[in-house]
């Protein structure tokens, strides 16, 4: 182990939350990032070892107050910010100016400045933030642009399989750009964790409904990833649910059929877009189940179509919490320092069932 | 109690499944019809009671074999067959020889003639019974012909709800008939009761999955539904999903919004459409959930818009063994005997949660 | 329906709890008891129906805010308490004062003067009313007293189970009076509505785990109602958990077999005591399941022993919403009007699956 | 990498049971162990990488039909066997022959020979083999042993949880050997992978029941296990039940209390018990919860006493998979093989939530 090279220290604000566990899970093994910083108001004064069922050096670090983050994150190489979008505005200025980079999970800077009033119901107030963020869902973009950012946003859940699913077909040539509808749907842990009637096992077991209908601030995140993608403009009708369970989203997204298309194209066009990309796994339509990707950071597609009807139906699934949260920013967090891709990712096994 | 009406007698064969112990649970509190016959091979010998949690007459009733089923019938006024189709195909012809009426909830004579190769694997063997019988979804269809019904066939699960969210959209003039897609959810008592590693607890329990994409047998039964409502021939595109939960439907319905429909077009189609009809309720998308329906013969039912992205979407949630299976059996025969539509069906209350 | 004997009014305090919500859905479909007043703060203003699935004249009451309880109590023949300790002590005492009978489904009566401080963390304040309480579990007790009181307190979820498993291996003279164990499991609802972390889906879905070990209130409720059925003065140490379901309560109880007492002793011992006890039933041991009682007023019950061991187990399962709340508060208002101990709790059958 | 060590080959027997997965995701992660084999006629043909979800070396090995498992053994240093009993007692006479040490998951090699006919129901046709097994929990025998083993007896899920909470206060001191009761409840993974309509998702959610009440095979090892340990004959009343989740176990272990002793003997115990023992963890007993285990190896222990109803209480929590299954099984194959006690399962995280 002498030579071995050195650790890449890091921290987490807001561990506490399901994004945040799951990161420092992730971070526990992963072979050149090093936990030096974790940061919870609720948790300060245990390590996280008293708090997440691992060993290891991580397991070693005390927990910090949020009233410490600024001062305690001198010295990082690399910030991820768990925290509500508000927090991260400020946070996220905070480190950047001790010199840290940042990869933040929250929505601060998903979307273009004009979107935020609508969306998310303020005014944005960091222009220059946003001016400088690198939204990066490695798939759908550019991973020179990662390379090179002090400021990641990373992409919502929902966001992340819908785009890839729709990006799938509209690559392939399959779908018009008009008339895209994605009926996506997803686990508990995807609500955050909070004291809620409303998200009490008594209410959500057993049920299942629509929330946010044609209102849900992903939908503006998927149509600008898309055109980011170079996919041109287009607009997509988006459908959130809860399922009574804790990982996972589903993403059903539905296309007009281009003339002379079919299913094999469909399928073909999934095919294509996987290869390569180490994260994805093409398979059947039957195939795409929660159970396959939950505890990975893979994405699972599957696209049929059916000529009569002029209708083409693509699948995505991911863990909310890995391939839509914390294992994304991992594997961003490694394009950013020529780390390989997958690091600390690969051999994440899942614990379905 | 001395002029109280005499009971009808009916029987249910097929018992045992999730349907017919549904069908078995409300005509036990049904003021009008009389348990007279329960058949089921696994149960045969012991009695209702024995097998189902409720007292009263009906629970005394001893369960005969199969083998019994032609003779037993003799008497009745009505049976229920809760069989595959197979056994439908054959009990009914046997029922209607012996003078007695037939509520099958099978697919046994839900389609055209043609359909049957493609969608359920076999040619009809029946055409004469085809012919006669009556495809029975009260809401959607004329009343009328129920009553004078000998062999009604009732709908399908997915296809109730599934084919009522359209119309309230088609009648309401709110979409086009081109590009409708259904999405559709069900919980797990849908699939039957039988043994299967795929729908064991442990395959089921925290996963998500399609099935039966672009291929499920109730998407004829919706285009043919519709037809007879009088939207004219058209083509759906219908995807089922298992829900980890046991009870309920959710379908979404996305249409193509027609010009000038706004979100309060396509909340007033449906509110226009539940009107006078006892089992439909109008909520808000956000409000239908299938806690709101389980153990009910109710529809919950909502709607909305968006003019931008030119889609409507609507949702209705049911219980799957109740109004779409034993409870629309029920309103089916109150229907045939000139009962009141919704007796013994109002009282109902859900165990959700 | 000339003859039909006139409607009793009865109100319901705290109708958007659980066992208030299951208190009006049992209401709905009684024979004699007609609801008059539903109070709750959080759906003041809006009708039953509004709120419940279910129609007919208690869906048309429309629901009044806590403050009006005392002065809209005035004409009622009885009143249901469904609302926390410190809530009923209030309304107990002006509900009589009013001339209204009481049935508390809280704790505020359950126990004697001198435990309250130890187990409910409070001195009770009305010893008066606390001297006239009829602690009312008709399989373990009188009756007679039932009928007479005018405040009947209504047991405890694991109290009902626990102590009728317990009673029936006591009376049938199978097991010892010391080192009896009470291991009993129960479903969310037993939580109550609430906003908790703790209480929310992800937390608890997939999860299981013991609470209040040792400290459970309802340890003197078992051993005064032993006491109170002729047990004479016991302990006993009981331990409850919380299930990943809504609804169910399973007890198990373990005691030391008397000498040459067996397997088939404790088996009778069941029978002999759910005999002619219309809610009562005795099955084996693997019988003993929550799908057999949800829905229903039920008891399932069953024991055996092993003589090498020297040891006797007995289980009892109930829904601890209706047995173990709403059903057996109306089963003691049945009494207490010289109604048939079943009326409105017969028909009901459980929708589990 | 030039001078890591060598891995040494293994195979797994049976890698399409939920035990056998565990134990290929184990693998596909340790430092030391190389999946060299892997069979299952289920998924004959496949690689592990086509059926599981991670990466690696593991991945790309082809499983071969059972009918090959002799010959294709040839060359390993261990096998797993994760097969029924019957299996096993071939497959492991065949390893043996052929120089392969054998770690066998099933209960082929756990009892007495006189204990089979009566708890698994089949005379034991290899004394041999029994005679050389060695039964292999480490914190509760002797792990010298275990390092000389050719074949090694990996304990069932029950029994670990069981015996290790019961020997903790024996150990301690802290209760009788007498009367002795053990409740413990298991996630639905430990009925094994099959087609069962009784282990049907419908038949399971929502119910909770109790089974081979006063007959389960673990009843006489966990017996043996404490008489092993040094604890002296004695004899425990053991009950499982199913929950309705997918992983862990939760064990109650109510003991006599000795004179004089108290609840903080009772944690004191535990604290003793878990010194030094890598995958063992003090907590209180409302912290022993499911999701604090599903994933890792890890055994949480918690311990009270009540001195008025002279009882104690001790509860453990496994993942019934890893330290009930696979994982104690490379726990096992450590310590055969002389590596760290815990090379590869350490960094396991859980993915509860």
């Amino acid at each position: 182990m002498a030579n071995e090279p050195s650790r890449i220290p890091v921290g987490i604000i807001g561990v506490s939350g399901y994004s945040g566990m799951e990161l420092a899970r992730l971070l526990a093994g992963h072979p050149r990032f090093a936990l030096a910083l974790a940061v919870s108001d609720k948790w300060a004064g245990d390590t996280v070892g008293d708090r997440l069922p691992f060993s290891g050096p991580s397991a070693t670090v005390r927990i910090r107050p949020q009233a410490e983050s600024a001062t305690a994150m001198t010295g990082l190489e690399l910030v991820f910010l768990c925290t509500p979008a508000e927090a991260s505005l400020e946070l996220a200025g905070q480190a950047l100016a001790a010199g840290v980079r940042v990869v933040d999970l929250s929505g601060a800077f998903r979307l273009a400045m004009d979107e935020y009033p609508r969306w998310y119901g303020f005014a944005h107030p960091r222009a220059d933030l946003l001016e400088i963020a690198c939204y990066a869902m490695p798939e759908a973009g550019s991973s020179s642009d990662i390379r090179q950012a002090k400021l990641v946003s990373n992409p919502g859940c929902y966001a992340t399989a819908s785009t890839l699913a729709t990006l799938a077909l509209l690559r392939g040539g399959v779908i018009a750009k008009e008339g895209i509808v994605i009926d996506a749907k997803s686990g508990m842990t995807g609500a955050g964790r909070k004291a809620s009637e409303e998200m009490s096992f008594t209410e959500l077991d057993g049920d299942f409904r629509a929330y946010k209908v044609l209102k849900h601030q992903h939908t503006p995140e998927i149509e600008r990833t898309l055109a980011l993608a170079g996919a041109g403009a287009l607009r997509v009708t988006f459908t959130p649910y809860y399922l009574p369970l804790r990982r996972g989203i589903l993403a059903t997204v539905y296309g007009r059929l281009l003339p002379g298309k079919t299913g094999a194209d469909a399928a073909a066009a999934i095919k294509a877009f996987v290869a390569d990309r180490p994260f994805l796994r093409a398979t059947k339509p039957e195939g795409v189940r929660l159970h396959a990707v939950v505890g990975t950071n893979r994405v699972l597609m599957a696209a049929d179509a059916d000529p009569e009807r002029g209708v083409a139906i693509a699948f995505a699934a991911i863990d909310n919490l890995v391939k839509g949260a914390a294992g994304q920013a991992v594997q961003n967090a490694n394009l950013m320092f020529g780390l390989a891709e997958t690091a600390g990712l690969e051999l994440l096994g899942g614990t379905a069932p």
